[in-house]
């Protein structure tokens, strides 16, 4: 990922100063124009901006509090995966270093770095996003998401669930389909329309959420959950996995049981919100 | 149900004969212009297309078994909701008394029957849907799925456990953002876009199904399950559910410790097509 996002900068024509604790990895790079830093001090000193890309938090603080390395006054974009509390931590301890510090989560391949395709969220003081736009833009399609670090790593993995989840349901879908000789091919057309619309549903249904009422406006809990028993026997009966439906189920049964049965899906919200049960 | 359909075929200029159980409720209909049949076997006998939405099959087969009702000849439309199992019997059972069949899934609630956002599902032989399918268009967006009698209930309940998906996974995602003080409205946005973007990748993805090759042309499944790992470990940081991400992990482990870690996310069709563990 690191050779790819400073691959991206140079064929934007920024002046770019590249360092990996591997050296030799850093030959193609040179060899497209990039300076090669004898140390991370010396990286880091080359630029008003440094990207940072390594396996995880601690590597990041490792190499970054190395001896001579110097972060005051510098701009720090951090897009090494991690989770909020990591984001948020790192934020202080650049801090402490003189640094000003932007939080960022990848959601693309390495591939596709550099082009629109390659959604880069960023979170971290908005004035110092914006003045490093321009040059991060070089990566792909970025966004400032808030002030607090952590936001880049929560969208970062609530993306993924939704990500996850479709590709599950298209596969619960494909699943029973080709039980009738349905291709997979056939299926996923339809599956993709589905996910689609119901995806023009969510900001709709957010403001019940932010409101804290749900009126069943188009249908009550209660049916959905006898629509998933229906999805469960379906399941069972055609020898597929019913462990999805099934997981449904339970939650929707909890929030029925609570009181909720004649309230509208976003209720489950509730149950999201909670420690799983016991 | 019911009510809505015979309203929508008045409304397009159809002769409508209604009947139900508690006639009294057919009251606004004869008023909109449609003729109360006195009996079920008055009503079959009054037009070419019978299309029934009650209950449950059961009651499918109770009212159009009763004595006196002629379906030979007839085409009898069931949009009753039911299983694949059931509308094959329901099939097999029509044929024998002579009428031509076609299973249906109304995937839409009433208010909405006749516009096109009534998305309908027909399943049973081609000509007896091309032979009243300008009729039927006055339900909603009618689509034709095949021969078998069973494909509509099942992409019925395939659409379901997408919707489902959809939904869950943006509360997934709410919750999660809301620990950080994100309002529903903000993030769900990002949650639409995610899922339709997903969408997009499913006829490419089902490429890899039909053809039973999974090459890692994105990702491996063994970095998915990294991700799930984070995901879980944010949720309990959180204090927000993981049932749902725990459950993710569990059938990526299992296709893992299948050995297929090296292989892209739609390898999970056989754990998907294989009944729950024990
Ligand atoms: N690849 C993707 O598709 C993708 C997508 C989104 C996000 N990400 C995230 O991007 C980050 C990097 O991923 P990657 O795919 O580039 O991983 P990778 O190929 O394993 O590269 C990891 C890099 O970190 C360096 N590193 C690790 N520990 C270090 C230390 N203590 N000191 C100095 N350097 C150290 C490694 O140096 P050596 O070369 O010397 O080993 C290597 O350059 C991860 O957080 C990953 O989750 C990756
Ligand atoms: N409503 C929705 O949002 C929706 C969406 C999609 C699919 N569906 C499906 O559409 C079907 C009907 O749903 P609905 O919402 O209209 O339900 P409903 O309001 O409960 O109506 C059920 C109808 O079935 C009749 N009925 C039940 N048993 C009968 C029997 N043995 N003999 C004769 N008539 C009988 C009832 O007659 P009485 O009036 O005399 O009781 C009533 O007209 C169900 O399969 C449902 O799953 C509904």
């Amino acid at each position: 990922m690191g050779r790819s996002l400073a691959a991206a900068f140079l064929k934007a024509g920024h002046p770019t100063t590249v360092w990996n604790r591997s050296p030799a990895k850093a030959a193609p790079l040179v060899a497209a124009g990039a300076h090669l830093a004898p140390s991370v001090a010396a990286a880091v000193a080359a630029s008003p901006l440094t990207v940072v890309c390594v396996t995880d938090y601690e590597a990041v603080r490792e190499l970054l509090g190395g001896d001579g390395v110097v972060l005051d006054g510098t701009t720090l974009v951090n897009l090494t995966s991690g989770d909020s509390a990591e984001a948020r931590e790192t934020a202080r301890w650049a801090g402490r270093r003189g640094a000003r510090y932007l939080d960022g989560a990848v959601m693309a391949v390495p591939p596709v770095i550099g082009t629109a395709e390659a959604v880069i969220l960023h979170s971290g003081p908005e004035a110092d996003f914006a003045a490093h736009r321009t040059t991060l833009e070089a990566l792909g399609t970025v966004t400032h998401l808030g002030a607090d670090h952590g936001l880049a790593s929560l969208y970062d993995v609530a993306g993924l669930a939704m990500m996850w989840s479709v590709l599950n349901a298209w596969l619960q879908g494909t699943a029973m389909l080709r039980t009738a000789g349905v291709d997979a091919v056939t299926y996923a057309p339809f599956a993709r329309q589905i996910a689609a619309g119901v995806a023009e549903w969510l900001p709709g249904y957010a403001e019940q959420i932010d409101s804290g009422s749900y009126p069943a406006e188009v249908s009550a809990l209660e049916t959905d959950a006898r629509a998933m028993t229906h999805l469960i026997e379906e399941s069972e009966a055609l020898g597929v996995n019913a462990e999805l439906p099934r997981l449904f189920k339970a939650m929707a049964d909890r929030a029925i049981a609570a009181g909720h049965g004649k309230e509208q899906y976003p209720v489950l919200i509730e149950e999201f919100s909670r420690p799983d049960p016991a």
